[in-house]
Protein backbone atom coordinates (compact mmCIF):
# COMPACT_ATOMS: atom_id res chain seq x y z
CA UNK A 1 0.00 0.00 0.00
CA UNK A 2 2.63 2.39 -1.28
CA UNK A 3 2.13 5.84 -2.73
CA UNK A 4 3.55 5.49 -6.57
CA UNK A 5 5.63 8.98 -7.52
CA UNK A 6 5.57 8.57 -11.72
CA UNK A 7 8.44 11.39 -11.99
CA UNK A 8 10.50 8.95 -9.48
CA UNK A 9 9.85 5.52 -10.91
CA UNK A 10 10.58 7.32 -14.34
CA UNK A 11 14.00 8.01 -13.03
CA UNK A 12 14.72 4.46 -12.67
CA UNK A 13 13.91 3.82 -16.66
CA UNK A 14 16.88 3.27 -18.82
CA UNK A 15 16.08 1.26 -21.96
CA UNK A 16 13.33 2.76 -24.32
CA UNK A 17 10.25 0.50 -25.31
CA UNK A 18 10.96 -1.51 -21.94
CA UNK A 19 7.72 -0.99 -19.60
CA UNK A 20 8.07 -1.09 -15.57
CA UNK A 21 4.90 -2.36 -13.47
CA UNK A 22 4.24 0.35 -10.78
CA UNK A 23 1.00 -0.93 -9.86
CA UNK A 24 -1.71 -3.24 -9.92
CA UNK A 25 -5.47 -2.95 -10.07
CA UNK A 26 -7.31 -5.96 -9.99
CA UNK A 27 -5.95 -7.99 -12.93
CA UNK A 28 -4.67 -4.35 -14.89
CA UNK A 29 -1.01 -3.72 -14.47
CA UNK A 30 -0.20 0.49 -14.27
CA UNK A 31 2.81 0.85 -16.17
CA UNK A 32 5.57 3.25 -16.68
CA UNK A 33 8.07 3.14 -20.13
CA UNK A 34 10.22 5.31 -21.96
CA UNK A 35 9.88 5.38 -25.34
CA UNK A 36 12.51 7.23 -28.44
CA UNK A 37 12.29 6.51 -32.02
CA UNK A 38 9.10 4.11 -33.96
CA UNK A 39 8.27 1.24 -31.97
CA UNK A 40 6.22 -1.86 -34.52
CA UNK A 41 3.48 -1.61 -35.90
CA UNK A 42 0.95 -4.73 -33.65
CA UNK A 43 -2.19 -4.93 -32.10
CA UNK A 44 -3.88 -7.09 -29.05
CA UNK A 45 -7.24 -8.47 -30.09
CA UNK A 46 -8.40 -8.64 -27.18
CA UNK A 47 -7.61 -5.34 -24.90
CA UNK A 48 -7.97 -2.03 -25.32
CA UNK A 49 -4.96 -0.18 -23.77
CA UNK A 50 -4.38 3.22 -22.19
CA UNK A 51 -1.67 5.68 -22.62
CA UNK A 52 -0.79 8.67 -20.60
CA UNK A 53 1.87 11.09 -21.70
CA UNK A 54 4.15 11.91 -18.57
CA UNK A 55 6.55 14.16 -19.88
CA UNK A 56 7.64 14.56 -23.61
CA UNK A 57 5.65 14.30 -27.10
CA UNK A 58 4.13 10.75 -28.13
CA UNK A 59 2.90 9.75 -31.40
CA UNK A 60 0.66 7.00 -32.13
CA UNK A 61 0.22 6.18 -35.64
CA UNK A 62 -3.23 4.58 -36.59
CA UNK A 63 -4.03 2.97 -40.08
CA UNK A 64 -6.55 5.83 -40.07
CA UNK A 65 -3.92 8.82 -38.96
CA UNK A 66 -1.65 9.72 -36.51
CA UNK A 67 -2.87 10.84 -32.62
CA UNK A 68 -0.47 13.20 -30.96
CA UNK A 69 -0.33 13.61 -27.62
CA UNK A 70 1.50 15.85 -24.88
CA UNK A 71 1.68 16.05 -21.37
CA UNK A 72 -1.78 15.51 -19.50
CA UNK A 73 -2.92 13.99 -22.88
CA UNK A 74 -4.53 10.52 -22.69
CA UNK A 75 -5.43 8.14 -25.36
CA UNK A 76 -7.22 4.34 -25.68
CA UNK A 77 -6.10 2.43 -28.49
CA UNK A 78 -9.26 0.41 -29.34
CA UNK A 79 -8.64 -3.65 -29.17
CA UNK A 80 -8.18 -4.78 -32.68
CA UNK A 81 -6.80 -1.47 -33.99
CA UNK A 82 -3.31 -1.56 -35.35
CA UNK A 83 -0.75 0.89 -33.77
CA UNK A 84 2.56 2.12 -33.83
CA UNK A 85 4.00 4.41 -31.25
CA UNK A 86 6.54 7.42 -32.16
CA UNK A 87 8.85 9.54 -30.07
CA UNK A 88 10.84 11.91 -31.97
CA UNK A 89 12.40 12.98 -28.78
CA UNK A 90 12.24 10.73 -25.40
CA UNK A 91 8.60 10.73 -23.79
CA UNK A 92 7.69 9.50 -20.63
CA UNK A 93 4.58 7.50 -20.72
CA UNK A 94 2.14 5.66 -18.49
CA UNK A 95 0.07 2.83 -19.71
CA UNK A 96 -2.79 0.55 -18.74
CA UNK A 97 -3.48 -2.61 -19.83
CA UNK A 98 -4.58 -6.51 -18.10
CA UNK A 99 -2.11 -8.32 -16.74
CA UNK A 100 0.19 -10.19 -19.00
CA UNK A 101 -0.50 -8.63 -22.38
CA UNK A 102 2.23 -8.32 -24.23
CA UNK A 103 3.75 -4.76 -25.70
CA UNK A 104 4.08 -6.11 -29.44
CA UNK A 105 1.08 -7.79 -29.37
CA UNK A 106 0.63 -9.96 -32.49
CA UNK A 107 4.06 -8.53 -34.00
CA UNK A 108 6.50 -10.43 -31.52
CA UNK A 109 10.10 -9.44 -32.43
CA UNK A 110 13.07 -8.51 -30.88
CA UNK A 111 11.02 -5.28 -29.00
CA UNK A 112 9.12 -7.80 -26.98
CA UNK A 113 9.96 -7.23 -23.68
CA UNK A 114 9.26 -8.94 -20.09
CA UNK A 115 7.73 -6.37 -17.89
CA UNK A 116 10.12 -5.76 -14.47
CA UNK A 117 7.91 -4.68 -11.47
CA UNK A 118 9.70 -1.47 -9.74
CA UNK A 119 9.21 -1.05 -6.14
CA UNK B 1 -10.95 7.81 -30.75
CA UNK B 2 -10.20 11.45 -29.56
CA UNK B 3 -7.44 12.63 -27.76
CA UNK B 4 -8.88 13.29 -24.30
CA UNK B 5 -6.66 16.11 -21.70
CA UNK B 6 -7.14 16.38 -18.12
CA UNK B 7 -6.74 20.16 -17.84
CA UNK B 8 -9.18 20.77 -20.42
CA UNK B 9 -11.47 18.13 -18.61
CA UNK B 10 -11.46 19.11 -15.46
CA UNK B 11 -12.07 22.84 -16.25
CA UNK B 12 -15.23 21.94 -17.33
CA UNK B 13 -15.99 20.36 -14.41
CA UNK B 14 -17.64 22.48 -11.07
CA UNK B 15 -18.99 20.29 -8.50
CA UNK B 16 -16.66 18.83 -5.80
CA UNK B 17 -17.00 15.17 -5.30
CA UNK B 18 -18.52 14.29 -8.88
CA UNK B 19 -16.87 12.60 -11.08
CA UNK B 20 -17.17 12.34 -14.93
CA UNK B 21 -15.81 9.83 -17.42
CA UNK B 22 -13.61 11.05 -19.61
CA UNK B 23 -12.60 7.69 -21.23
CA UNK B 24 -13.42 3.78 -21.17
CA UNK B 25 -10.53 1.13 -20.87
CA UNK B 26 -12.54 -2.05 -22.16
CA UNK B 27 -15.00 -2.67 -19.26
CA UNK B 28 -13.46 0.17 -16.86
CA UNK B 29 -14.03 4.03 -16.59
CA UNK B 30 -11.52 7.03 -16.58
CA UNK B 31 -13.07 9.41 -14.99
CA UNK B 32 -11.89 12.77 -13.20
CA UNK B 33 -13.36 14.34 -9.87
CA UNK B 34 -12.54 17.97 -8.13
CA UNK B 35 -12.47 16.85 -4.70
CA UNK B 36 -12.94 19.70 -1.43
CA UNK B 37 -13.31 18.82 2.24
CA UNK B 38 -14.01 15.47 3.74
CA UNK B 39 -15.83 12.43 1.51
CA UNK B 40 -16.92 9.53 3.65
CA UNK B 41 -15.95 6.69 4.92
CA UNK B 42 -16.68 3.63 2.69
CA UNK B 43 -15.55 0.48 0.47
CA UNK B 44 -15.81 -1.42 -2.30
CA UNK B 45 -15.73 -4.89 -1.52
CA UNK B 46 -15.19 -6.48 -5.00
CA UNK B 47 -12.99 -3.84 -6.97
CA UNK B 48 -9.27 -1.70 -6.25
CA UNK B 49 -9.91 1.77 -6.90
CA UNK B 50 -6.86 3.72 -8.25
CA UNK B 51 -6.34 7.21 -7.27
CA UNK B 52 -4.06 9.67 -9.30
CA UNK B 53 -3.90 13.00 -8.39
CA UNK B 54 -3.40 15.85 -11.44
CA UNK B 55 -3.66 18.96 -9.15
CA UNK B 56 -3.40 19.52 -5.42
CA UNK B 57 -3.29 17.81 -2.33
CA UNK B 58 -5.05 14.73 -1.75
CA UNK B 59 -5.14 12.47 1.62
CA UNK B 60 -6.91 9.26 1.51
CA UNK B 61 -7.55 8.35 5.16
CA UNK B 62 -7.74 4.32 5.81
CA UNK B 63 -8.28 2.49 9.25
CA UNK B 64 -4.20 2.19 9.00
CA UNK B 65 -3.40 5.86 8.90
CA UNK B 66 -3.11 8.24 6.47
CA UNK B 67 -1.89 8.50 2.64
CA UNK B 68 -1.10 12.10 0.96
CA UNK B 69 -0.62 12.62 -2.61
CA UNK B 70 0.70 15.41 -4.65
CA UNK B 71 0.59 15.45 -8.44
CA UNK B 72 1.83 12.66 -10.49
CA UNK B 73 1.46 10.31 -7.65
CA UNK B 74 -1.01 7.49 -7.52
CA UNK B 75 -2.22 5.26 -5.34
CA UNK B 76 -4.87 2.03 -5.51
CA UNK B 77 -6.63 1.26 -2.24
CA UNK B 78 -7.11 -2.20 -2.35
CA UNK B 79 -10.33 -4.18 -2.35
CA UNK B 80 -12.54 -3.83 1.18
CA UNK B 81 -9.99 -1.79 2.43
CA UNK B 82 -12.18 1.24 4.57
CA UNK B 83 -11.20 4.71 3.31
CA UNK B 84 -11.92 8.57 3.04
CA UNK B 85 -10.71 10.85 0.71
CA UNK B 86 -10.33 14.29 2.15
CA UNK B 87 -8.63 17.64 0.59
CA UNK B 88 -7.93 20.73 2.75
CA UNK B 89 -8.12 22.69 -0.62
CA UNK B 90 -9.31 21.90 -3.83
CA UNK B 91 -7.21 19.01 -5.32
CA UNK B 92 -8.28 17.44 -9.15
CA UNK B 93 -7.46 13.84 -9.19
CA UNK B 94 -8.18 11.30 -12.02
CA UNK B 95 -10.25 7.51 -10.68
CA UNK B 96 -9.69 4.74 -12.58
CA UNK B 97 -11.94 1.59 -11.73
CA UNK B 98 -14.33 -1.19 -13.23
CA UNK B 99 -17.85 0.66 -14.75
CA UNK B 100 -20.14 0.82 -12.38
CA UNK B 101 -18.76 1.05 -9.11
CA UNK B 102 -20.59 3.65 -6.64
CA UNK B 103 -18.63 6.19 -5.60
CA UNK B 104 -20.16 5.87 -1.73
CA UNK B 105 -19.59 2.22 -2.14
CA UNK B 106 -21.30 0.79 0.50
CA UNK B 107 -22.02 4.15 2.59
CA UNK B 108 -24.36 5.50 -0.07
CA UNK B 109 -25.82 9.21 1.28
CA UNK B 110 -26.33 12.40 -0.64
CA UNK B 111 -22.72 11.95 -2.02
CA UNK B 112 -23.66 9.23 -3.79
CA UNK B 113 -23.06 10.68 -7.62
CA UNK B 114 -24.48 9.92 -11.26
CA UNK B 115 -21.32 9.57 -13.24
CA UNK B 116 -21.80 12.24 -15.91
CA UNK B 117 -19.35 11.52 -19.26
CA UNK B 118 -17.55 14.48 -20.95
CA UNK B 119 -17.15 14.26 -24.40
Amino acid sequence: MDVVNLKSMLARVGDHWAPKKIAELNDYDVKVVKVLGDFTWHKHADTDELFLVIDGQLTIQLRGGDVSLGPGELFVVPRGAEHCPRADTEAAVLLLEPRGVINTGDAAGDLTANVETLR
